[in-house]
């Protein structure tokens, strides 16, 4: 073989995607078998019951009526001044907490995670999340230097495990200085959890606790993707009222993205929203992460941050959206209830669903459960520890039998 | 003030920007003048003779018609293949030379030469590039540790200097075994200038010289961000064909942007093309790129990508678009000449021009003479050494007696 080419640090980097490979098999198996015999839950987007992806109206609306000026034009680099503040009001709705608070554009949420992560931690430094985690995450880490580590998202009772929270913040802060921590709530990706307000305070109060050292620092990185995607979008934001007055070496960040909340996936537009009581803290979070967006994509889709700040303006259109999310929800609401109660039937174990787009089995197997699925033309992605349903997109007449399909996958891959 | 909380490696980061500064300020003086009496020279956009933003229209017509499914889906990591295969036609037309070939979708030529920058350097490497260059390329530089090394880019004849560029080249292949050199032509941004034939096969054998060691390697990164606004654009692609045959140690890197050829700037679409003669540096390639681009903004615009799939396999619509472009150009070169007869009159000092979307002139003091520019309404962008001109936006009947403006400042700063 030839010579490398590329830097040392990027030697080896092999790159594999479970979630976007079994979503290119199923593409595959719906182009032979047609979407009515393929269950496609691998990937987090909403399909309507004929298996269509779903555009929200208002949405669809706004986009076609959004100038061309508008679409093809340059953006600054943090975004245009309106979808900045769409981004912030429309996060933090009713709860947003006394503070120092700014927005900068980002391409979707993984943009402004990776965002955080580069610049709030050193090559070398370990980033904590829990274990059940969207994959990306390690990915983003090892291809800067630094390393994931994570904490046990379930105690014993599927409750938040604040103690082994607690144990790995403690142990890395030995190590060193500062910590990024992730947590993926409401709606966890993978699997549904929603962190309760009593499991928030006691997450807040690790935090103050450790920080408690002034050569001492924590960025708390909040990505909210499915926030819109619970049963009361509203107050599930009722946590972020818990961040006012925190000691200005704790920071408060949140991954905003439209991709889920405003049906617009592939338009790549989100944003990172910064959160102190400390003015100084906003600043230096401006200027670092302007930076690197500046280096790294330079500025964002014009267009669909156009798309934002048009309907977030207009109370009407917001009233309107807000129901044809609450109908999508409803949906998959649906789904899930009858996901659970067959699962329940067959005594199946499910990792707490509360949201989001997302349910989780775990396995010790997940990789043969998932291809013996595919052999029957289902197709859902493993994890490490489990396998992801994406009931978000699975119509509800292919959702009935599921929890029994992967009941015979789990018990005909147990022998292997 | 607070302490930092950023990691050691993000401390102390300023972002500035006098592209960008310099758009804004123009802004505001047009809100607050009129456009008619705003000479706005900031912005890498072409406009037309009322100063309103051009988007070609087979572009916009194309944009509309995009179904919403395929402007809100997501895309794969290195977009869709029909987009692959296009940016790939699109660059080479008729001078695609043998060897492997593979297209990565990037968030525009940004996104591309950061991504290379990126996999082929390592921290506190030298990348190298021509004097006369476009900013952002140093703090891309900057923001990953790498440093930013420039050589000539001009001769005492205004020719490329290719004895400043062999010097350079082999003092830093001295320091270390990989070197990224970015060559921004044809149409340099800031100064218009391209490379003749003969001057690109100085170029390649000082290339194919320095990396005759085994143990050295070469990463050429071409930036054609403007290649579609040459005289001749088919033409002003013949220096690719010279790639062929290239030993696997050196390898052809190409920034492709959707921005400028098909006028969708804040549209974030472009992608980086390899080409090697090894299939293994190819694999590498695709490896490294795909693992950048899924941990730093997951995916990219898929219906942008569709845009250019769309056209680019309808022969009807190229014919059209390239009437466009090149109607547009014919508009650019037009103001161009009566710049460069103006200047000339004056015996204004002009760095080359032969295509793209600015022209420079050399200055000592760029930053007063932009300043006094201002006051009278005039906004174009202070370089290190220069003052640079966005030809492609300023109508014609404000290029009139620009160059004599220009004069005048240079005039009432020396002695500043």
């Amino acid at each position: 073989m030839s010579k490398s080419l590329v830097g040392i640090h990027a030697e080896g980097k092999i790159y594999t995607d479970k979630l976007l490979d079994t979503s290119a098999a199923a593409a595959r198996a719906i182009s032979l078998y047609g979407k009515e015999n393929v269950t496609n839950g691998s990937s987090g987007v909403m399909c309507d019951e004929n298996s269509t992806l779903i555009c929200l109206p208002t949405v669809e609306t706004t986009f076609r009526n959004i100038g061309i000026r508008e679409l093809v034009g340059y953006a600054p680099i943090a975004g245009m001044q309106d979808y900045q503040d769409a981004a912030i009001r429309h996060t933090f709705a009713d709860y947003q907490p006394e503070g120092y608070i700014k927005a900068i554009a980002t391409p979707g949420g993984a943009g402004a995670v990776s965002s955080v992560i580069w610049n709030y931690s050193d090559p070398g430094d370990a980033v904590l999340t829990h274990d059940w985690l969207w994959a990306p995450y390690k990915s983003m880490c090892s291809e800067t230097g630094r390393k994931l580590q994570t904490f046990s998202l379930f105690n014993e009772n599927k409750g938040f495990n604040i103690a082994s929270f607690e144990a790995e913040v403690r142990e890395i802060l030995k190590q060193q200085d500062r910590i990024v921590i992730i947590l993926n709530t409401p709606g966890n990706n993978p699997t549904g959890y929603t962190l309760t307000n009593e499991e928030w305070d006691a997450v807040i109060e690790v935090v103050k606790e450790n920080a408690k050292a002034d050569n001492k620092s924590i960025t708390l990185l909040l990505d909210i993707a499915y926030i819109d995607f619970t049963n009361d979008p509203l107050k599930s934001r009722a946590f972020m009222k818990k961040f006012k007055n925190l000691p200005d070496n704790i920071f408060i960040t949140l991954a905003f993205s439209m991709s889920k909340s405003f049906t617009v996936y592939g338009q790549r537009t989100g944003a990172i929203i910064g959160l102190s009581s400390s003015k100084e803290v906003i600043e230096e979070f401006t200027h670092v992460t302007q930076m690197t967006a500046r280096t790294r994509w330079s500025n964002v889709n014009r267009g669909c941050m156009q798309i934002m700040s048009t309907i977030c303006n207009d109370p009407l259109m917001v009233e309107s959206l807000q129901k044809e999310r609450d109908d999508s929800m409803g949906m998959i609401s649906k789904r899930a209830d009858i996901f659970m109660n067959e699962a329940s039937k067959f005594e199946l174990d499910v990792l707490p669903y509360c949201g989001g787009f997302f349910i989780t089995i775990p396995t010790v197997k997940p990789d043969i459960a998932c291809e013996y699925l595919q052999k029957n033309n289902i197709f859902l992605v493993p994890l490490a520890k489990g396998i992801r349903i994406a009931i978000c997109s699975i119509p509800t007449i292919q959702v009935k039998g599921l929890a029994g399909q992967v009941v015979e996958a789990l018990k005909n891959t147990s022998e292997k």
